[in-house]
This record gives C-alpha cells, structure tokens and sequence, in this order.
C-alpha cells in the first residue's frame, strides 16, 4: 500500500518552528526519517499557524525535494496554497485534498489534471460530516462523477471516507471501514482508498494501540493507502503484517526488515 | 467474542506434567490465570502424549470445574474421550471438535444434543485440509446440513476455517479470512465461527505480532470466537480494540481494563 508520512506538518511544534526559521536542514532530517522507517510519499502541510502559506508551501515543497524523489501530497485547504505547490513540484504529486463540494471540485480536478497529479477526494462537503454509510457513498459518488465528467482518470483519485475518533463517534467506525471496501465498486477502474488514521486515537490515551489496530482492519477491507506516522514501529510491524497475510508481499523470516528496504 | 482459552493442552510441557502427576493446582492455576486474563471459555485437552485419555480427560474436567464455572471446551479427535469428557462436565460444554466426514457427524451430533452442548464443525475431511474458500465453503455446508438434518440447532455450532501457517499456506491466508464472513451466510439462523489462532503464526519469529494481526483481521471479517492464548496481553489488547472499534462495547478511557473486568 502507499504508506504517505503526516510529520511534515506545521501543526508539529517542530516542524511548525522550522518553517518559521527556514531551518531546512530540520525539514529533510523529518523526510528522511519518515522514508527510512518505510513511507512511500510525504504530506507537506504548513499547518494552520502559517501566515504565509503561499510562501511556506513552496519552499517546503523545494526544500524536501532537494533529498528526495518520493511523491509529495500537497495538503491544504486552499486552491491557491495547493497551486504554488504544484508549481514548485519536480516530484510526483498528490493533492490533499478535495471536498465533495461542486465549487470546490470545478477548481481542484482542473488543477490536478493540468499538474498531472493524482487526488484525494475527502467524502465531506459543505453540509458537514457524514453521519453514516450511505452518506459516504454519495459524497464518494459525487466525487468520482466530476472526476469522470472532467475527464480525470479515476484510478488516479484515492477517496476518504473521513475518520471519526472512537470517543466522539465509535458507532461510525464499523460503516467508515464499510465504505473503503463499498467506494471500490463505485466505478470501473475503480477508485483507490486512503484515510488519514491519526484521527481515529485523537483525545484518547491509547493512540498507537488503537491506529494500528484501525489500521490493520482497514487493510482487511481493502485500502490502498493510509496517512500516518510511519515513525510509529508497531504500527508499521502491523501494516507490514497485514498485508503479508493478505499475500502482497512474500514471507520470510525476517519479512519486516525486508519491507522496509523495498 | 467468545475468548477460549488454550492453555490446557497436554502438549505444553508443565500441563503434560501436571497431567501425569495429578498436580490439580497446577491445572486449576492454569485456568484461573486465563479467566483472569479474559478468557470466557477453556479448552481442556489431554495432549498427544496421554497413555490414558479416557481417565485423564475426566480428571481435567473435575479438577478445572472445582475453580470456576466458565464453560469447557472439550478438546479431542476420539469421540470416546468427548463423552467421558461431557459425563464428567457440570459446566457448559463445547466440542472440539467434529470434521466434515459423516461418519464422525453422524457420532459427534448425537453426542452434542444428548449433553446439550455447543459443537465446533471444522472443515477438513478425510480428503484432507481444503486448498481454497470453495473447498471450505463446500465442508462448512455439509456440516451445516447434517446438523439440521439430526435437528441439532445451528446456531449452537462454530465453523473453524482452519488456519494454516503463513510460512507454509501464505496465499490461503485471505481465503480463510473470506471463509469466516462468507460461513454465515450458509444457512438462517447463521452458524457461528471460531478458530485456533495460533497455527497462523507456527514456525515464524514473530508468533505474538502475526497472531494479534490476523485475529484483528478475522475480527474485521466478522469472527465470533477463537482458540487463543489470553495471557497474551498485547494479542488481548488488540481483540478488544477491535470490538471497540466495531461497537461491541462502549469506549471509555480505561476500556481495556474495563473489558476484563466485565
């Protein structure tokens, strides 16, 4: 699956104090680090405290492309913080991401198809979040009709079902899982799955526990690719578990390191 | 889910001992630590070496039922040792187990509804074990129909898949996990489904982490009961964060603990 780092965010004191201070060198450390412990793309987020995300974006963008090739996923809200990003780009892209709003999707799948980027399609919109299974599927198949209208290959769109956290809507959970397997039957190809998974622990005490235990059921019902911390070693020994029983890597003794170095 | 305990089992070195030298506290130590630990239900199995099963199946039953009322599970391939086992039981019982050939259903049935018990069906026959979903789907029937057939109620038996090694069957592993969903469809009332956890992980270094994975995924796939070790703790956390997360009980901040205590 396509395991995307979520560190490079401006929400992280961290990286959020790096990107005030142009400290560079603290940004790739952060990249290498997540490429080392198994992510195949990075998200780049220069997080709500940015006063100037059409500044930030790119030069995050350039600053993590000078030690890597990885994709990156341009995470914003903003059509216009997502554009410098695709401008300053060499990399492979994915924008993060693109509500089921009309409006929103008239601006974004232009974007994504002029940039040659892929898309994700988060399953929320206007009216707010989704209160169940039917709901998603919707929002989901609102998504992929625009995409298909714009001429926009599907499988280049991942679509998010929008992760609850289990102390505010546990009783969500079963139908979120429901709908990754459900949003593949949407079209033909068919759409890919993605979630950002750090949601699902928030506010409780047991995070790890409970993002790697999400996560694994999630790959049992088929998704794609996952935002997380890829620092978090139980949770990749979890997803690189799960995907050796679902037989998409071979076995063999020492299968976790091996992952790893792929 | 209903957690069967595993560790009863004349093959573990100190239970093969204890058996053979009458150490009814070290048996009835045993199963107080597994109910401590979660589990609802005890598998009780004389093991491989055992001269006199017909005497020493009775001797675990009376020794583990004098600590505890949880129901037993009566492990044995001779249909002999199980009714010595279910004469000597005043608790709940379920056997382990039946396979899909009839001249064993034809015994094992009978035997199940004069004692009242529960029954798992697993789906192998003399033919051998089943190389893929079809294979099971078509055993689980037959066992399904011979118990309807002898009016033993369905939804008193468990169907186990049987789970093969990921070292050695790593491509069936999907299949046994589609099984398990597509088992309870097979007839109305549904059977129930249950399997022996810790085959998964035979001859791998990492037994605990492939054990928890799978068993989170079987639990996404609709499991209602397994054969496990719930000294495990970290193979118990991650059951009950899986519940957790499909609703079978109520979040809070010390579910965990909560879950045991229950």
């Amino acid at each position: 699956m396509l395991i995307i780092g979520e560190l490079i965010n401006g929400m992280y004191a961290n990286i959020g104090k790096a990107i005030k201070e142009r400290a560079k060198a603290e940004i790739q450390k952060c990249a290498l680090e997540q490429i080392e412990s198994g992510a195949d793309a990075l998200d780049i987020n220069c997080g709500p405290a940015s006063k100037q995300p059409l500044i930030d974006m790119p030069w995050l963008v350039e600053s993590v492309q000078e030690v890597t090739d990885k994709p990156l996923c341009l995470d914003s809200s903003k059509p216009q913080v997502i554009e410098v990003g695709l401008e300053a780009a060499r990399n492979k892209t994915i924008i993060n991401s693109v509500t089921a709003d009309p409006e929103k999707l008239d601006v974004i799948i232009p974007l994504a198809k002029k940039y040659n980027s892929q898309l994700i399609g988060i399953t929320i919109s206007k009216k707010g979040i989704p209160q169940n299974k039917d709901q998603r599927l919707e929002l989901a198949a609102a998504i992929v009709a625009s995409c298909a209208e714009k001429d926009f290959p599907v499988d280049n769109l991942f679509l998010d079902p929008i992760v609850l956290p289990v102390n505010v809507a546990q009783a969500q959970l079963k139908d979120i899982l429901e709908s990754i397997r459900d949003f593949k039957i949407i079209s033909e190809p068919s759409p890919k799955t993605t979630l950002g998974l750090s949601n699902v622990s928030q506010g409780t005490n047991v995070r790890s526990l409970i993002n790697r235990t999400f996560l694994t059921m999630a790959i049992a019902y088929g998704l794609d690719s996952a935002i997380l911390d890829p620092k978090d070693k139980e949770l990749m020994d979890a997803l690189i578990t799960a995907e050796l029983i679902l037989n998409k890597h071979i076995y063999c003794d020492s299968y976790l390191d091996a992952y790893k170095k792929k």
